[in-house]
C-alpha cells in the first residue's frame, strides 16, 4: 500500500526558502510570479493491506518524526 | 491562480534522504515501511487568468529552475 504526505508551512510562518525561488523567478524573468511556498512530499511503501490501518500508522509518522507539528501542517492520502 | 508543482527524484537515483528517513520510522517501531523517497512540493501564485498560459509558464519555470531534469521529474497542476 502507497501513501503520500504533503507537509507544508503554516500560514504565517516564514518560509526564506519559497521567497528564495519567487526572487529566482522573477529574475529569470517570470514576472507573473506573486508568491511561492516550498514544502516537502514524502511517498511511502507500507507492508499493511487495510487503508484505515495505514492512515492511521501514517499519521502517527508525521506527528513522531516527519512534521514539525509546531510550524507545519501535513496532509495524509493513501492510495492502494 | 494557483499552481503547484511536485518534484521527485526518478526512479534508479538514489535517494539518501529516503533512505534516512525509512530507517529513522524503523527505528521508532513502525516496522511496516518498505521504503520512502522525498520530493519537494511547491506553491505557486501567479498573476494570470488562462490555464493554459499559466501551465505553460510553471512548466518553463521547472525546466529553467525548479527541477533538475537530469535526475528529476515535475509534475504541474494548475488549479483555479
Amino acid at each position: 500500500m502507497k501513501a503520500t504526505v504533503h507537509i507544508t508551512l503554516k500560514n504565517g510562518v516564514l518560509d526564506p526558502q519559497g521567497k528564495a525561488i519567487e526572487h529566482a523567478l522573477k529574475t529569470l524573468g517570470f514576472d507573473s510570479v506573486a508568491g511561492a511556498r516550498q514544502g516537502k512530499y514524502i511517498e511511502l511503501d507500507l507492508d499493511e493491506s487495510d487503508p484505515a490501518r495505514a492512515a492511521a500508522q501514517v499519521n502517527a509518522m508525521c506527528e513522531k518524526l516527519l512534521a514539525n507539528t509546531v510550524i507545519e501542517n501535513y496532509q495524509v492520502e493513501i492510495a492502494g
